[in-house]
Protein backbone atom coordinates (compact mmCIF):
# COMPACT_ATOMS: atom_id res chain seq x y z
CA UNK A 1 0.00 0.00 0.00
CA UNK A 2 1.43 3.49 -1.03
CA UNK A 3 2.70 6.03 1.82
CA UNK A 4 2.18 9.17 2.78
CA UNK A 5 6.33 10.34 3.20
CA UNK A 6 7.90 13.76 4.00
CA UNK A 7 11.12 14.51 3.70
CA UNK A 8 12.67 17.59 5.12
CA UNK A 9 15.97 19.43 5.85
CA UNK A 10 16.26 20.64 9.41
CA UNK A 11 19.08 22.31 11.85
CA UNK A 12 20.08 21.00 14.92
CA UNK A 13 17.23 23.06 16.57
CA UNK A 14 14.66 22.12 13.95
CA UNK A 15 14.53 24.92 11.38
CA UNK A 16 13.80 24.42 7.61
CA UNK A 17 14.20 27.79 6.19
CA UNK A 18 15.00 31.09 8.20
CA UNK A 19 13.34 34.38 8.29
CA UNK A 20 11.95 36.82 5.93
CA UNK A 21 11.80 34.72 3.21
CA UNK A 22 11.97 36.60 -0.29
CA UNK A 23 13.17 36.14 -4.15
CA UNK A 24 16.61 36.64 -3.54
CA UNK A 25 16.72 34.15 -0.55
CA UNK A 26 14.10 31.38 -1.26
CA UNK A 27 14.99 30.36 2.59
CA UNK A 28 15.26 33.44 4.33
CA UNK A 29 17.56 35.25 6.03
CA UNK A 30 20.45 32.08 6.42
CA UNK A 31 23.16 30.36 4.90
CA UNK A 32 21.21 28.24 2.97
CA UNK A 33 24.47 25.75 2.64
CA UNK A 34 23.90 25.05 5.85
CA UNK A 35 20.64 22.93 5.05
CA UNK A 36 21.62 21.56 2.42
CA UNK A 37 25.11 21.13 0.99
CA UNK A 38 24.39 17.67 1.87
CA UNK A 39 22.51 17.09 -1.17
CA UNK A 40 24.31 19.76 -3.13
CA UNK A 41 28.20 19.48 -2.78
CA UNK A 42 27.87 15.50 -1.04
CA UNK A 43 25.69 13.96 -3.15
CA UNK A 44 28.05 10.84 -3.47
CA UNK A 45 27.29 9.92 0.18
CA UNK A 46 23.51 10.99 0.02
CA UNK A 47 22.62 9.89 -2.88
CA UNK A 48 20.14 7.14 -1.99
CA UNK A 49 18.41 9.93 0.21
CA UNK A 50 18.62 12.12 -2.34
CA UNK A 51 16.94 10.47 -4.92
CA UNK A 52 14.56 9.54 -2.55
CA UNK A 53 12.79 12.31 -2.06
CA UNK A 54 11.42 12.83 -5.50
CA UNK A 55 10.92 8.90 -5.39
CA UNK A 56 6.46 9.78 -5.55
CA UNK A 57 3.60 9.78 -7.85
CA UNK A 58 2.95 13.31 -6.67
CA UNK A 59 3.86 15.87 -4.12
CA UNK A 60 1.97 18.66 -2.52
CA UNK A 61 3.63 21.71 -0.99
CA UNK A 62 2.31 24.78 0.35
CA UNK A 63 2.17 28.51 -1.36
CA UNK A 64 5.63 29.28 -0.32
CA UNK A 65 7.44 26.66 -0.78
CA UNK A 66 6.19 26.95 -4.32
CA UNK A 67 6.89 30.93 -5.15
CA UNK A 68 8.23 33.77 -2.78
CA UNK A 69 4.85 36.25 -3.85
CA UNK A 70 2.21 36.93 -1.18
CA UNK A 71 -1.78 37.83 -1.75
CA UNK A 72 -2.67 37.69 -5.40
CA UNK A 73 -0.94 35.67 -7.39
CA UNK A 74 1.78 36.29 -9.97
CA UNK A 75 0.48 34.49 -13.22
CA UNK A 76 4.20 35.07 -14.26
CA UNK A 77 5.73 33.05 -11.53
CA UNK A 78 6.41 29.35 -12.34
CA UNK A 79 8.04 27.96 -9.67
CA UNK A 80 11.88 27.81 -8.36
CA UNK A 81 12.93 25.21 -10.20
CA UNK A 82 13.11 26.29 -13.93
CA UNK A 83 11.69 25.11 -16.85
CA UNK A 84 12.12 20.79 -15.92
CA UNK A 85 11.06 20.73 -12.33
CA UNK A 86 12.69 17.90 -9.91
CA UNK A 87 9.09 16.34 -9.76
CA UNK A 88 8.15 15.26 -13.18
CA UNK A 89 4.47 14.56 -11.76
CA UNK A 90 1.67 16.35 -10.05
CA UNK A 91 2.53 19.18 -7.64
CA UNK A 92 -0.84 20.20 -5.56
CA UNK A 93 -0.09 23.62 -4.37
CA UNK A 94 -2.29 24.76 -1.16
CA UNK A 95 -3.66 27.87 -1.95
CA UNK A 96 -6.47 30.40 -0.47
CA UNK A 97 -6.73 31.47 -3.80
CA UNK A 98 -7.53 29.96 -7.39
CA UNK A 99 -4.97 29.41 -10.28
CA UNK A 100 -4.89 27.53 -13.20
CA UNK A 101 -2.63 24.27 -13.46
CA UNK A 102 0.88 25.38 -14.86
CA UNK A 103 2.04 22.49 -16.88
CA UNK A 104 5.74 22.20 -17.02
CA UNK A 105 8.62 19.85 -18.94
CA UNK A 106 9.55 16.97 -17.44
CA UNK A 107 6.21 16.07 -16.84
CA UNK A 108 5.70 18.17 -13.97
CA UNK A 109 2.08 20.00 -13.65
CA UNK A 110 1.67 22.21 -10.65
CA UNK A 111 -1.66 22.19 -9.22
CA UNK A 112 -3.70 25.02 -6.96
CA UNK A 113 -5.94 23.35 -4.23
CA UNK A 114 -7.61 25.44 -2.49
CA UNK A 115 -9.86 23.06 -0.24
CA UNK A 116 -7.51 22.12 2.36
CA UNK A 117 -5.36 19.53 3.41
CA UNK A 118 -7.37 16.69 3.64
CA UNK A 119 -8.77 17.55 -0.01
CA UNK A 120 -5.01 17.93 -1.64
CA UNK A 121 -4.59 14.87 0.13
CA UNK A 122 -6.92 13.09 -1.44
CA UNK A 123 -6.50 14.35 -5.34
CA UNK A 124 -2.69 13.21 -4.77
CA UNK A 125 -3.52 10.04 -3.77
CA UNK A 126 -5.98 9.71 -6.93
CA UNK A 127 -2.95 11.11 -8.78
CA UNK A 128 -0.22 8.82 -7.75
CA UNK A 129 -2.11 5.44 -7.98
CA UNK A 130 0.10 2.31 -6.51
CA UNK A 131 3.07 4.98 -6.12
CA UNK A 132 4.10 7.53 -2.44
CA UNK A 133 2.31 10.68 -1.89
CA UNK A 134 4.96 12.96 -0.85
CA UNK A 135 4.96 15.83 1.74
CA UNK A 136 6.97 18.33 0.02
CA UNK A 137 7.17 21.41 2.08
CA UNK A 138 7.56 23.41 4.24
CA UNK A 139 7.35 23.12 7.54
CA UNK A 140 4.65 24.79 8.35
CA UNK A 141 2.80 22.23 5.66
CA UNK A 142 4.36 19.31 7.27
CA UNK A 143 3.17 20.43 10.80
CA UNK A 144 -0.30 20.32 9.52
CA UNK A 145 -0.10 16.74 7.94
CA UNK A 146 1.41 15.75 11.40
CA UNK A 147 -0.64 17.15 13.50
CA UNK A 148 -4.17 15.47 11.55
CA UNK A 149 -2.07 12.17 11.69
CA UNK A 150 -1.64 11.83 7.85
CA UNK A 151 2.22 11.44 7.27
CA UNK A 152 3.24 7.69 7.66
CA UNK A 153 6.86 8.07 7.25
CA UNK A 154 8.72 11.31 8.15
CA UNK A 155 12.81 11.58 6.73
CA UNK A 156 14.36 13.97 8.49
CA UNK A 157 17.59 15.19 7.50
CA UNK A 158 19.13 16.87 10.27
CA UNK A 159 22.14 19.36 9.44
CA UNK A 160 24.99 20.66 12.02
CA UNK A 161 23.83 23.76 12.27
CA UNK A 162 21.61 25.74 14.77
CA UNK A 163 19.83 28.44 12.97
CA UNK A 164 18.16 30.18 15.89
CA UNK A 165 15.08 31.35 13.98
CA UNK A 166 13.22 30.79 11.29
CA UNK A 167 10.22 28.24 10.21
CA UNK A 168 10.37 25.07 12.41
CA UNK A 169 9.78 21.24 12.25
CA UNK A 170 7.08 20.34 14.76
CA UNK A 171 5.45 23.55 15.89
CA UNK A 172 2.16 23.13 17.34
CA UNK A 173 2.49 19.86 17.43
CA UNK A 174 0.84 17.86 20.71
CA UNK A 175 2.91 15.06 22.21
CA UNK A 176 3.31 12.22 19.99
CA UNK A 177 5.79 9.13 19.69
CA UNK A 178 7.56 7.70 16.68
CA UNK A 179 9.09 4.30 15.66
CA UNK A 180 12.40 5.09 14.74
CA UNK A 181 12.74 3.13 11.51
CA UNK A 182 16.14 3.61 10.56
CA UNK A 183 18.76 6.20 11.12
CA UNK A 184 22.25 6.98 9.55
CA UNK A 185 24.49 9.13 9.89
CA UNK A 186 26.73 10.84 7.03
CA UNK A 187 29.61 13.34 7.39
CA UNK A 188 27.73 16.17 7.37
CA UNK A 189 23.96 15.32 8.06
CA UNK A 190 22.51 12.32 9.88
CA UNK A 191 19.39 10.61 8.16
CA UNK A 192 16.38 9.72 10.54
CA UNK A 193 13.25 7.95 9.44
CA UNK A 194 10.37 8.13 12.01
CA UNK A 195 6.76 6.34 11.89
CA UNK A 196 4.15 7.15 13.89
CA UNK A 197 3.35 5.23 16.85
CA UNK A 198 -0.85 5.68 16.05
CA UNK A 199 -1.83 4.83 19.31
CA UNK A 200 0.26 7.30 21.24
CA UNK A 201 -1.08 9.72 18.71
CA UNK A 202 -4.52 8.90 19.27
CA UNK A 203 -4.03 8.90 22.81
CA UNK A 204 -2.60 12.56 22.74
CA UNK A 205 -5.21 13.80 20.50
CA UNK A 206 -8.19 12.24 23.29
CA UNK B 1 43.80 18.16 26.66
CA UNK B 2 40.93 18.04 28.41
CA UNK B 3 37.62 18.70 26.99
CA UNK B 4 34.69 20.44 28.16
CA UNK B 5 31.50 17.88 26.80
CA UNK B 6 27.52 17.68 27.36
CA UNK B 7 25.61 14.71 27.18
CA UNK B 8 21.55 15.48 27.02
CA UNK B 9 18.48 13.31 25.36
CA UNK B 10 16.07 14.87 23.45
CA UNK B 11 12.79 15.21 22.37
CA UNK B 12 12.64 15.49 17.95
CA UNK B 13 11.52 18.72 18.71
CA UNK B 14 14.61 19.46 21.38
CA UNK B 15 13.07 18.99 24.64
CA UNK B 16 15.00 17.39 27.44
CA UNK B 17 12.13 17.73 29.85
CA UNK B 18 8.72 19.19 29.94
CA UNK B 19 6.69 21.78 31.98
CA UNK B 20 5.50 21.78 35.61
CA UNK B 21 8.94 20.22 36.37
CA UNK B 22 8.15 19.27 40.54
CA UNK B 23 9.19 16.49 43.65
CA UNK B 24 6.84 14.30 42.21
CA UNK B 25 7.48 14.70 38.34
CA UNK B 26 11.47 15.66 37.97
CA UNK B 27 10.98 16.15 34.38
CA UNK B 28 7.77 17.52 34.26
CA UNK B 29 4.50 16.64 33.11
CA UNK B 30 5.98 14.07 30.56
CA UNK B 31 6.44 10.28 30.17
CA UNK B 32 10.23 10.34 30.61
CA UNK B 33 10.63 7.05 29.27
CA UNK B 34 10.05 8.92 26.50
CA UNK B 35 13.49 10.78 26.28
CA UNK B 36 15.37 7.63 28.82
CA UNK B 37 14.42 4.73 28.27
CA UNK B 38 17.49 4.05 26.17
CA UNK B 39 19.73 4.11 28.35
CA UNK B 40 17.50 2.44 30.95
CA UNK B 41 15.49 -0.15 29.30
CA UNK B 42 18.08 -0.70 26.02
CA UNK B 43 21.10 -0.21 28.29
CA UNK B 44 22.80 -3.66 26.27
CA UNK B 45 22.65 -1.32 22.89
CA UNK B 46 23.42 1.71 24.16
CA UNK B 47 26.40 0.80 26.49
CA UNK B 48 29.10 2.95 25.07
CA UNK B 49 26.58 6.13 25.65
CA UNK B 50 25.82 5.68 28.98
CA UNK B 51 29.41 4.95 30.42
CA UNK B 52 30.47 8.38 28.71
CA UNK B 53 28.01 10.31 30.22
CA UNK B 54 29.71 10.02 33.89
CA UNK B 55 32.79 9.15 32.69
CA UNK B 56 34.48 13.21 33.57
CA UNK B 57 36.64 14.41 36.49
CA UNK B 58 34.01 16.85 37.54
CA UNK B 59 30.47 17.84 36.98
CA UNK B 60 28.37 21.25 36.10
CA UNK B 61 24.83 21.29 36.85
CA UNK B 62 21.61 23.97 36.96
CA UNK B 63 20.26 23.99 40.53
CA UNK B 64 16.60 22.71 38.51
CA UNK B 65 18.59 19.20 37.84
CA UNK B 66 19.88 19.55 41.38
CA UNK B 67 16.21 19.78 43.51
CA UNK B 68 12.85 20.26 43.22
CA UNK B 69 12.96 23.22 45.36
CA UNK B 70 13.35 26.72 44.40
CA UNK B 71 14.08 29.56 46.42
CA UNK B 72 15.56 29.02 49.74
CA UNK B 73 17.66 25.70 50.02
CA UNK B 74 15.96 22.80 51.54
CA UNK B 75 18.63 21.68 53.41
CA UNK B 76 17.28 18.42 53.41
CA UNK B 77 17.35 17.84 50.18
CA UNK B 78 20.58 15.68 48.63
CA UNK B 79 19.63 15.44 45.07
CA UNK B 80 17.56 13.13 43.20
CA UNK B 81 20.42 10.29 42.81
CA UNK B 82 20.48 8.83 46.62
CA UNK B 83 22.98 8.14 48.82
CA UNK B 84 25.51 7.32 46.06
CA UNK B 85 24.82 9.68 43.05
CA UNK B 86 26.74 8.10 39.54
CA UNK B 87 29.20 11.19 39.20
CA UNK B 88 31.96 9.82 42.15
CA UNK B 89 33.40 13.12 41.93
CA UNK B 90 32.75 17.28 42.36
CA UNK B 91 29.57 18.08 40.91
CA UNK B 92 29.03 22.70 40.88
CA UNK B 93 25.76 22.98 41.40
CA UNK B 94 24.69 27.01 40.06
CA UNK B 95 22.94 29.20 42.03
CA UNK B 96 21.80 32.20 43.24
CA UNK B 97 22.01 31.27 47.18
CA UNK B 98 25.41 30.00 49.22
CA UNK B 99 25.17 26.46 50.61
CA UNK B 100 27.53 24.34 52.34
CA UNK B 101 29.06 21.26 50.16
CA UNK B 102 26.77 18.23 50.50
CA UNK B 103 29.61 15.52 50.60
CA UNK B 104 27.91 11.87 49.71
CA UNK B 105 28.97 8.12 49.55
CA UNK B 106 31.08 7.06 46.48
CA UNK B 107 33.15 10.58 46.15
CA UNK B 108 30.73 12.52 45.15
CA UNK B 109 30.62 16.27 46.41
CA UNK B 110 27.90 18.67 45.54
CA UNK B 111 29.35 21.86 45.27
CA UNK B 112 26.95 25.48 45.35
CA UNK B 113 28.61 27.86 42.99
CA UNK B 114 26.82 31.38 43.45
CA UNK B 115 29.48 34.11 40.86
CA UNK B 116 28.46 32.23 37.92
CA UNK B 117 28.82 29.61 35.14
CA UNK B 118 32.71 30.78 33.97
CA UNK B 119 33.48 31.01 37.75
CA UNK B 120 31.77 27.36 37.97
CA UNK B 121 34.07 26.28 34.76
CA UNK B 122 37.12 27.21 36.38
CA UNK B 123 36.30 25.37 39.63
CA UNK B 124 35.40 22.30 37.58
CA UNK B 125 38.83 22.58 35.82
CA UNK B 126 40.75 22.61 38.35
CA UNK B 127 39.09 19.91 39.89
CA UNK B 128 38.92 17.63 36.88
CA UNK B 129 42.79 17.50 36.19
CA UNK B 130 43.49 16.08 33.13
CA UNK B 131 40.16 14.40 32.77
CA UNK B 132 37.25 15.95 31.22
CA UNK B 133 34.16 18.29 32.47
CA UNK B 134 31.22 17.48 31.90
CA UNK B 135 28.02 19.65 31.55
CA UNK B 136 25.17 17.60 33.18
CA UNK B 137 22.06 19.73 32.50
CA UNK B 138 18.93 21.03 32.32
CA UNK B 139 19.13 22.40 28.74
CA UNK B 140 19.14 26.37 30.46
CA UNK B 141 22.25 25.70 31.92
CA UNK B 142 23.82 23.50 28.13
CA UNK B 143 22.66 26.82 26.25
CA UNK B 144 24.11 29.78 28.71
CA UNK B 145 27.74 27.45 28.17
CA UNK B 146 26.97 27.18 24.33
CA UNK B 147 26.14 30.31 24.14
CA UNK B 148 29.52 31.55 25.72
CA UNK B 149 31.24 29.13 22.97
CA UNK B 150 32.23 26.83 26.42
CA UNK B 151 31.15 23.47 25.05
CA UNK B 152 33.90 21.53 23.10
CA UNK B 153 32.22 18.46 22.31
CA UNK B 154 28.06 17.94 22.47
CA UNK B 155 26.52 14.89 22.98
CA UNK B 156 22.81 14.91 21.67
CA UNK B 157 20.51 12.11 22.30
CA UNK B 158 17.48 12.37 20.32
CA UNK B 159 14.54 10.12 20.82
CA UNK B 160 11.54 9.32 18.72
CA UNK B 161 9.12 11.68 20.30
CA UNK B 162 7.40 14.94 19.81
CA UNK B 163 6.84 16.52 22.97
CA UNK B 164 5.51 19.84 21.81
CA UNK B 165 6.33 22.54 25.23
CA UNK B 166 9.37 22.43 27.75
CA UNK B 167 12.87 23.39 28.69
CA UNK B 168 14.28 23.03 24.81
CA UNK B 169 17.83 22.94 24.05
CA UNK B 170 19.37 25.55 22.08
CA UNK B 171 17.21 27.79 22.61
CA UNK B 172 17.95 31.29 22.23
CA UNK B 173 21.05 30.60 20.48
CA UNK B 174 22.72 32.96 17.90
CA UNK B 175 23.06 30.96 14.40
CA UNK B 176 26.34 28.42 15.06
CA UNK B 177 27.95 26.19 12.41
CA UNK B 178 29.16 22.31 13.92
CA UNK B 179 30.97 19.55 12.65
CA UNK B 180 29.22 16.27 12.94
CA UNK B 181 31.73 14.25 14.23
CA UNK B 182 30.04 11.02 14.98
CA UNK B 183 26.18 10.07 14.50
CA UNK B 184 25.39 5.98 15.38
CA UNK B 185 21.58 5.29 15.49
CA UNK B 186 20.24 2.59 17.71
CA UNK B 187 16.63 0.70 18.06
CA UNK B 188 15.31 3.78 19.63
CA UNK B 189 17.80 6.59 19.66
CA UNK B 190 20.21 8.43 17.76
CA UNK B 191 23.64 9.48 19.50
CA UNK B 192 24.51 12.34 17.56
CA UNK B 193 28.22 14.32 18.69
CA UNK B 194 28.93 17.36 17.50
CA UNK B 195 31.74 19.98 18.08
CA UNK B 196 31.50 23.97 17.37
CA UNK B 197 33.06 25.43 14.27
CA UNK B 198 34.86 28.46 16.37
CA UNK B 199 35.03 30.57 13.23
CA UNK B 200 31.51 30.27 12.71
CA UNK B 201 30.43 30.98 16.16
CA UNK B 202 32.50 33.62 16.16
CA UNK B 203 31.50 35.40 12.89
CA UNK B 204 27.95 34.93 14.27
CA UNK B 205 29.13 36.91 17.67
CA UNK B 206 30.74 39.42 15.64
Amino acid sequence: MPLVTCDISVSMDGFSAGVRQSLDQPLGDIDETWLHSWMFERTDENQAEVDAIVDAGAFIMGRNMFGPDRGEWDLDWRGWWGDDPPYHGPVFVLAHRERDDVPMAGGTTFHFVTNGIHAALERARAAAGDRNVSIAGGASTVNQFLADGLIDELRVHVTPAVLGAGERLFDGLPPMRFEQVSSRGASTVTHVVYRPVREAVDQARA
